[in-house]
């Protein structure tokens, strides 16, 4: 009788987490057309996704749905929303799939797609990047670890929050792609950063180098997007130092686990918790020139020398 | 009588180095109508740029031109040319123009240009990015230190040659600016590199995961131009690592005098000496990969794990 390829792709989706990301997924989730069902810690968020109907708990979120995101901070969150008490694992329906967007452990992924699959339902990883922006935008790139069959069902979903939407490999390997992501972003900033204090040091104007350099083979989006900001003294966040942390924190122990040599990534980590002792973590991933700026006692962009 | 502007524009160009970089440089000279005086200190070599006259020495060279551009390789060679015995300094014209377009150390370009406006003539220091081919191409991207104007009596020259001219500030101004754009370009290459071995140690797909992150924040010229490059075990040179090095030397050495911390080009430095000493200097920088891959014992791409 009803048309059940449009049935499948309209199932109610359950969001489990309405913060500076999850909010506007579920805005696009709606505007999509999906029925969503949502739950968040603090619940009186829930009304500010218009139409999201709120539930209990997640297990109550989850027994209303064929999809559950989860899209909360760390990979503790995540396993007291799917593992806990009133957890998802108490409420799932049969062949529904759990997507984790949050950006977490790849070894506590791949722990909690064995635990969903064994109530026989199906696990994606999908960590996004393109931050606040992007989740309002509806242009997030989703890394999706998992099995591409279980990524075709829940295509539609993504295609409602993102642009880009990349089948990384089995469970875990979004997660791992998006700590590739995390590792590059952040040596790309340490190369912002000590080119700039190198110039500003050098007493030439950092702008000027800025300018010059960006468009070759030094060119990155940092450069582009963030060293006009660090001259013009603008540490408010695109995306927040804490948060940095958080993942490069996740990058260090999952390359302690596979073996590998993270020590630029390493130094990073260093340098930004400098400035979370100095700056407090919610300033923007640009203020790591600061803790170089700490060791030279001289600010780029100023002309006093 | 003569149109003078026109006699300004195409004085003749003395061109010292026809290296790798030079030779293409003063085809284009020559090919904008330059008459161009050219020395090499393997002769030979002038006889390739064909059009160009060969004189018997630097010194030789500067008696002959209104505008003498340097291209060697490290500061003990253009101290040589313009200092030593049959140098330039023996041979220049009243209110000739000294442009040294080689990477070389700041403080040694402000000595040189100190003795060169002691004889009345004006210097310019005029590093380029943009490789071989920006050479062949005409296209180099040109970071100018010294005085407005005499940049301006300069410019249809650098117009030969490339195309973005940028006026840095004054003389070792350009020196800084290509110093922290080698300084951008280690770090952006290790940015790549620790992505790379971390995703292959994790059994991650590494062309997934480039594919994936390149068009975001986590985005630079080197994961789009040399990290397909890796994959597929190509290291020919774009830029030699022999080359990097010496740059990073001269950026190290700077940045010990003007107190700035290099500590992430300090690591890279070190590890492209591993790269050195396991390939030769010959290879192209994506070969810094090679550095984390002897600790890894695993070849980013091989699918044997």
């Amino acid at each position: 009788m009803a048309d059940t390829t449009r049935d499948a792709l309209k199932g109610t989706v359950g969001f489990i987490g309405l913060g500076i990301m999850g909010l506007p997924m579920t805005r696009n989730l709606l505007r999509a057309g999906f029925p969503v069902v949502a739950w968040n810690r603090t619940a009186s968020k829930v009304a500010l996704a218009e139409g999201a109907e709120p539930a209990a708990s997640p297990a109550a979120v989850a027994s209303r749905a064929d999809i559950v995101v989860v899209c909360v901070t760390a990979s503790a969150d995540v396993e007291a929303v799917i593992e806990g008490d009133a957890g998802v694992l108490h409420g799932l329906r049969p062949n529904a799939i759990v997507i984790d967007m949050s950006t977490i452990s790849p070894d506590v992924t791949k722990r909690l797609a064995a635990r969903v699959r064994g109530v026989g339902c199906d696990y994606l990883d999908a960590p996004v990047s393109g931050g606040e922006q992007g989740a309002i935008n509806g242009t997030l790139s989703i890394m999706v670890g998992g099995e591409a069959a279980t990524l075709e069902r829940a295509r539609p979903v993504f295609e409602a929050m993102g642009q880009r939407i990349t089948h990384c490999g089995p469970v875990g390997a979004g997660q791992t792609v998006k700590l590739c992501n995390q590792i590059a972003v952040c040596l790309n900033n340490l190369a912002m950063a000590e080119a700039l204090v190198f110039c500003q040091q050098s007493g030439v104007d950092p702008s000027v180098m800025i300018e010059a350099i960006s468009a070759g083979a030094a060119g990155s989006w940092q450069i582009s997007n963030l060293a006009s900001k660090i001259v013009a003294r603008d540490f408010a966040p695109g995306f927040k130092v804490s948060l940095q942390q958080k993942d490069l924190r996740l990058a260090l122990e999952a390359a302690d686990t596979v073996h590998a040599p993270l020590a630029g990534v390493s130094l990073v980590h260093q340098l930004l918790g400098v400035v979370e002792g100095r700056h407090g973590g919610d300033v923007g991933t640009q203020a790591l020139v600061r803790a170089l700026e700490a060791l030279t006692g001289v600010e780029v962009g100023s002309t006093a020398r």
